[in-house]
């Protein structure tokens, strides 16, 4: 065996906001790693990363950098790359398996494995109660890698089958459109009573909740670190005298329409 | 102030399987808890509970558990109530809310907070790779407390959206027949060379995934402790010379049928 056969990549999920959103197991893979690859908003979060070479980088290339990380790899270092949530929903571990398919025979044979995380729903769900009590959909708003067709009908769908609704990316600086249409499509199938809640850097020291409903709801008030949930039609909010609603989805269904 | 209104209660969320798995959030309301409620076998996992007074249970009346954390809490006491993965997805979290709405005001004034973990979807994708990397939907099978007609209309339009599904609790010792039936829905709306996962008490000893196809899938082998992936159009898995497949939904959606 040669040195080479020794590189290992971590795909690591560091969880939506604070450290103590991280697993331990996370911690550990970090803490062994030589080079660290991710956005640099996210390693400039980590507290110890001294003698380890940092890759930050500023833009969205997932495929560039995920070939990167498999490249370090391949040449026998300990790589980490991160992922903001976990890497698992629409974080970087989709993008560093096409890397290893569409890469050399050679990458299957490393050492790879995703280190799951708190992703950004469960955590908005935490900090409102628990919305995700029931069945739920989960999708990504941003058409940069699908066809907005593809959307509309996920979301059409989903809406008709009266599943709570996680929205993830919903709009960025250059991506505007995507959730005023979304909204469309939505009132179209569920009530304008239904509850709507955006969710804002959950976790940061800027987390904001913004609890209303479809009818009254402004969705230009989504930016590209907001999560938006939508509720089913039993989810419920239940008023409290120190802080804003609870918003939860009971386990019990209404009988389907 | 009297020293009940000193009273808390966490809804903790520990992860599938291992401790790596929990938060360091998690970790400390463990540590700070007077009161430990939740399925004996999640407690029987936790390490380091000395001094604390613990309730476990062996019965699945979750409703009653909640209420019982709640007015320990109201006393005044400093409560965990444990779920395993994360308490927001069908764990304890949603019937926590339920007891609170439904009893007596005081409730709404506690000191309350849910403490999200890694939920059983995320442990196994991380498993196999990445086969929630584009949209996916949420389905606890059971149908204790929701008519299964409202499971299969939404397994149908998930289905014909082309969402990669993850299905909770497909099965019990007394409930059999639901994974039967929801394969039956499954296969009228996607193709038999559909990637399916079972994937058995991740995280634990006797881990087991089994990759396989709807075409060939047998529901049978799905028990309490499985969960089971079923890939969109665009799922594919990689085969590799040193371990099971890697299984992964790519980024690009494929156009809406």
């Amino acid at each position: 065996m040669t040195a080479k056969s020794h590189g290992s990549l971590r795909v690591v999920g560091l969880g939506p906001g604070p450290s103590a959103w991280l697993t331990e197991e996370a911690s550990q893979a970090l803490a062994t790693a030589e080079h660290v690859l991710g956005y640099q908003t996210y390693l400039s979060r980590l507290p110890e990363l001294a003698g380890k070479t940092l890759h930050g980088s500023d833009n969205g290339d997932e495929l560039e950098r995920a070939r990167h990380a498999l490249a370090l790899a391949a040449e026998g270092a300990h790589v980490v790359i991160v992922s903001g949530g976990d890497p698992g929903v629409f974080g970087m571990a989709a993008a560093v398996f096409e890397a290893i398919e569409q890469g050399p025979a050679a990458l299957r044979s490393l050492d790879i494995a995703v280190v799951p995380g708190v992703t950004a729903m469960l955590a908005a769900a935490a900090r409102l109660g628990a919305p995700l009590g029931n069945d739920f959909c989960t999708l990504n708003l941003s058409d940069n890698l699908k066809p907005w067709a593809t959307i509309e009908k996920r979301l059409s769908l989903a809406a008709q089958a009266d599943f709570v609704l996680a929205l993830y990316n919903p709009a960025s600086k250059a991506r505007t459109e995507q959730v005023h249409a979304a909204f469309d499509v939505l009132r179209r199938h569920r009530t304008p009573s239904a509850i709507v809640v955006f969710a804002k850097a959950v976790g940061r020291p800027d987390e904001e909740l913004l609890v209303t409903t479809l009818g009254a709801a402004d969705p230009a008030v989504a930016d590209m670190r907001t999560l938006i949930l939508v509720g089913a039609a039993s989810t419920r909010r239940i008023e409290r005298p120190l802080g804003p609603p609870w918003v939860y989805t009971p386990r019990r269904s209404i009988e389907a329409p």
